[in-house]
């Protein structure tokens, strides 16, 4: 925010724009707020496989309908693209889905942050009743009721019966391994100055010069962080949610919310907890004015989207889980 | 039927099964009335792959939460494994869903046959309003608005606008491609006395010398011809649903329904139009006792049922793919 007065020289950049036709842009300095993303390493593979075939799961849900990835899709934008999601009974969540693409990176999950890891996380929307509406009982019981996850979860745990600790280490492990690699702007940053053009090199310019990277910084650009949404002005959309306060109680909490990553961004729409905003260019210059109290003119505001849009990396590769059968003991699914 | 009192002898099974130690069951004979399945071929691999987004596609739904695969799901059976599907607003469906493995094997589309083809048939979900309750002119118009899509099909039908038609006729492609070889009751059928045991052999002589295959034959054990369920004695559950009667209004075709295929019987549970049985032996004493007139006895009924699920073959293997971003022309999902 220190930032927030700097005034970014169109001139510098003419200049630049030249010696780029030939060079490209300038190459990243040796402290960039933001880093590129990176595979996780160490993972392990069989826990990566079982977490997928459960991520994609319905029988984890009451109705044998809704899995992890009803949700958080994997193969639009590891998110819904709907303001807030679809649960039993056709029950609308509160909340915005955020994607689970990369979601390894946020310090703590969900919006306000109540659950400390994806581990924590993968245990909450088996029992929400907006959501999947089953329970941890139950849900352990059907995966204890199919001898197909029996033999696999003894296979990577070494014990049985299958718990619900076990289900949430491996969704999480699955989870871990959903980074999107390969992006422009990361190249950029492994310096290739070719990959992003003259203009998305001005966005990230504007995007660290008005203070953005305040917030939206690391290798996930954001979800290092609370902030409160409306530090300046009062957002317009959603009033009602409190964010962290809804778990702390504290006054201080009132509206701070997880900084949502900005890694493929272009992808995740609609925006913010309540998805309230679908178009890119509008969400930077809410940012802009309700957080750091500026307004961003159009040509500013567009090169830092075209910025934004060096972020999408590439979808990881994933081949359909098969999921075993069902037993005759495997409770049925209910619709009620 | 002719075969209905044909005495199976299990005298001559026994003896069968001694030789069988070392050369395992008898060949098969050069008038089986099951076929091996084969793979298709000469498939368009373009088309297969434009198909295979759009039946994951959730944007072909009024909500933009459902897809074929919400109710076909490739990663368990073809099928949800649910008596009836969950539609939009949790609408309840009014049939079981059939698998879409093996489904162009089907001589007809729909239990009732209201589709000629796949093609045919893949228009109709979409605008069903207990299923995704959009329209073939709001799917169009979906489809038409994303870049990505409106590249591929150029690409693959050398045309633009995209029409429904070229939508249809994609996703018949993709699941043209969903045929699961590999089982081994057609390794037997190739020739390896060793893929299926002397039980699983007995059941299929008891399978044909019932009289099954009357109705279920040929390479998807099945889809061949309708035939009315309750041909002896009534089917005890759903007793509403007229089947191919609601289609021609002929009297001749009241309880007619297209015979479903029985090519991974084992995983398309639960049975019958109304999906009101889960327990397969339960189907096979239904079968036997309403279409055929016969009691079958546990002995009997438990190696047809092995029989049965020596049919189960190799699910295909697929890649997730990654769908293309919407831009902000298209449509909103409307969960209304």
């Amino acid at each position: 925010m220190f930032l927030r007065f700097f005034n970014y020289s169109i001139s510098v950049s003419a200049v630049v724009l030249f010696s780029s036709l030939s060079y490209g842009v300038p190459k990243p300095t040796n402290s960039e707020p933001i880093q590129p993303i990176r595979k996780p390493k160490g993972l392990n593979t069989n826990k990566v496989e079982l977490g997928k075939k459960l991520f994609f799961e319905p029988r984890l849900s009451k109705s044998g309908f809704i899995s992890c990835n009803s949700c958080h899709n994997v193969m639009l934008s590891g998110t819904d693209n709907m303001p807030v999601s679809i649960g039993h009974k056709w029950q609308l969540g509160p909340v915005n889905s955020p994607t689970v693409f990369n979601s390894s990176y946020n310090f703590v999950q969900f919006w306000n942050g109540r659950a400390k890891d994806l581990e924590e996380q993968a245990g909450g929307p088996i029992e929400a009743d907006k959501e999947m509406a089953s329970s941890h009982t139950a849900a352990v019981a059907v995966m204890n009721s199919i001898p197909g996850y029996i033999s696999e979860f003894r296979k990577v745990y070494g014990s049985k019966p299958i718990s619900i600790k076990m289900i949430q280490n491996a969704m999480a492990e699955f989870e871990k391994s959903l980074v999107t690699t390969g992006s422009r702007f990361d190249k950029w940053l492994d310096g290739d100055t070719k990959a992003i053009t003259q203009t998305e090199y001005d966005g990230y310019q504007l995007f660290k010069a008005k203070g953005c990277t305040s917030c939206h910084m690391g290798a996930a650009v954001g979800g290092t962080m609370y902030q409160k949404l409306g530090l300046v002005k009062e957002y317009k959309y959603d009033k009602k949610n409190m964010g962290r306060y809804e778990i702390t109680k504290k006054n201080a909490d009132k509206r701070f919310f997880k900084v949502p990553i900005l890694r493929n961004i272009e992808l995740t729409y609609p925006y913010f907890h309540d998805g309230a905003v679908w178009d890119l260019k509008e969400a930077v210059e809410i940012m802009a004015e309700i957080q750091l109290g500026l307004k961003v003119n159009p040509k500013e505001r567009d090169a830092i989207v075209a910025f934004l849009k060096t972020l999408t990396g590439e979808i990881p590769k994933l081949t359909l889980p098969v999921l075993y059968p069902s037993s005759l003991s495997t409770a049925k699914p209910s619709t009620l």
